[in-house]
């Protein structure tokens, strides 16, 4: 019998189709002839020797010695060069009769995670993540200087079906001058939870889902990685700091070092049984300079692209998902287990 | 120059790229050989004469003298067959813990549109368009009935990249026990403005959009056509009633003749400007039984989908709109001033 499931955050109600359900293995992406990638792809921007197809670079993780925006890197970050926000043009703010408008003030950057073309989340070392994380937290300190500058996202889509247009491994910063929408609404419904708890709600879904046991992925002594209890679609995954944390940024050496260790857990496995899916994955963090330390909670969720999202259920906000979260997170934990 | 824009009802922040701005064209489908359909299909399930490949129908405009589950409709409705919420289950909501859940309690119907496989609302003449509306809101006011029910959303998916998987003209009704989040959103911000203004925030989008001129589309005595200031992604139209009104379900007959002369209009226009594009379109209407009928104003939303989704996009509410709505109205408008 099918359920309707209520996120306890953004209250966002989801229809769990459990009579549509199928096993695990049906959502897996067909098994076709494994595309080997190179390390090296000629006309790639992103691989390491081709630094001059790229506008000049931002920062970098470099070899003692090594020229900036030639070889030597281990993490490149640029700016995107189809950037819809510039941080050149000036911060103003309009009215047009009843409407509101800004100028497309911002940043929107590229993190080249790794030198090799052939990299991604499920086969780089718990090395090579680390540095792909102090990177995040070092453009997201950066942005966080200006003061016209509400909030950073961090995110990354892995595969054309999740709007990747690049194979090289990267992920993409975009910092606006507003607070979007929907990091809003999360920013308000824990608001709300907490004014009423006087508890963070994401230290009370940990609390809930350890005790269940049922939607635990996998843990560590710093993280866990939980299949959300109202996932809009099948085998998304938050990866949380056990321990209350409103700000990414503020995050210390041995965190990188577990948060690695479980961002590679999760990659393989999500490679493994749903066979190198599509995926976006989002960090969500506080809002720069804002209240709410005490009810915001930083994570990532991660949603591979194995269902065709119809418009209907975004613009709407009426989700099927197929799949129970109970479910993928056995499949996954059963993976896990099995290594 | 790009442009940050403000939605003035639910409030969401939208980049309009102007840099990345192509010409209307280029988003059009590509022409391919034309794909010419028959009117009649041995195995589709919503043909006439095929009747008996569907549950039993729940409501039909039929003919004199013809059989339920036979013949001699030009509307017909049926539950559907992968239905995700049904009537027959109990509604019964509980707490997990921390969590809230219901029983999957709802109805999930098709609203055939024809009888006839090669039907489209671009090629339906207003007749046909006529009977479509009508049965949108007979079915509205049925599940309106039945006080378990809070919203019942009408909506059609056109074309396989905007979800739809039978080729057939048909729409779609969900009823549920639960007022979905994009429901919410749009009706929480719709009275915020209220509360502020004092005026339907529809009616002076209206008022803005006439004195403006550049978004209007079309209009006639009672209907108008807008592509939105803030429009998420290119060519999404809306059409709204030019005299206030919250509830679509007490529309009358010559209103249903406006409104059919106006999506038939549209609908033609973006088939010819943008090849017969993939689209979704959605009923925007006040939930049942409740209040703000002063500031909820009802309204179709037509979304074609003719650029990717990157479902960091949807996820994160950061949209970027490579098309400036502006320059959309007026491809539209110029094609059917061309008529």
């Amino acid at each position: 019998m099918s359920e309707l499931r209520k996120d306890p955050v953004t209250r966002r109600w989801v229809i769990i189709a459990t009579e549509r359900a199928r096993r695990p293995t049906d959502f897996a992406k067909p098994k076709t002839e494994e595309k080997i990638l190179p390390e090296y792809v000629d006309n790639c921007p992103f691989c390491e020797g081709n630094e001059s197809l790229t506008p000049s670079e931002l920062m970098a993780y470099r070899h003692a010695g090594t020229q900036r925006d030639g070889k030597g890197w281990w993490i490149r970050v640029i700016p995107n060069k189809y950037s819809a926000v510039r941080p050149d043009t000036p911060l103003e703010r309009r009215g047009i009769g009843m409407y509101d408008v800004a100028t497309g003030y911002g940043a929107h950057e590229i993190i080249i995670e790794s030198p090799y073309h052939n990299r991604t989340m499920a086969n780089m070392s718990e090395k090579e993540i680390e540095e792909v994380l102090w990177a995040y937290r070092d453009r997201i300190l950066e942005q966080a200087k200006n003061p016209d500058i509400k909030y950073a996202i961090i995110f990354k889509n892995y595969g054309p079906e999740a709007g990747a247009s690049l194979e090289h491994p990267h992920s993409q910063l975009i910092a606006l001058p507003v607070v979007p929408k929907r990091v809003l609404e999360e920013y308000e419904g824990a608001r709300d939870y907490y004014a009423y708890k006087e508890r963070c709600p994401y230290c009370d879904i940990i609390r809930q889902d350890k005790s269940d046991g049922e939607r635990v992925i996998y843990e560590n002594d710093l993280f866990i990685a939980l299949a959300p209890f109202a996932s809009p679609s099948p085998y998304e995954v938050d990866i949380l700091p056990k321990q209350h944390s409103s700000t990414f940024e503020k995050i210390g050496k041995i965190e990188i070092m577990e948060l690695a260790k479980i961002f590679k857990i999760i990659f393989w496995a999500l490679s493994e049984v749903l066979n190198d899916p599509p995926y976006n994955f989002i960090l969500h963090n506080i809002p720069f300079r804002g209240n709410g330390t005490e009810f915001f909670h930083w994570h990532f969720n991660l949603v591979p692209r194995i269902t065709k999202l119809a418009g209907f259920e975004l613009g709407s906000g009426f989700y099927i998902n197929p799949v129970k979260p109970e479910d993928s997170a056995k499949a996954l934990r059963d993976k896990i287990n099995s290594m």
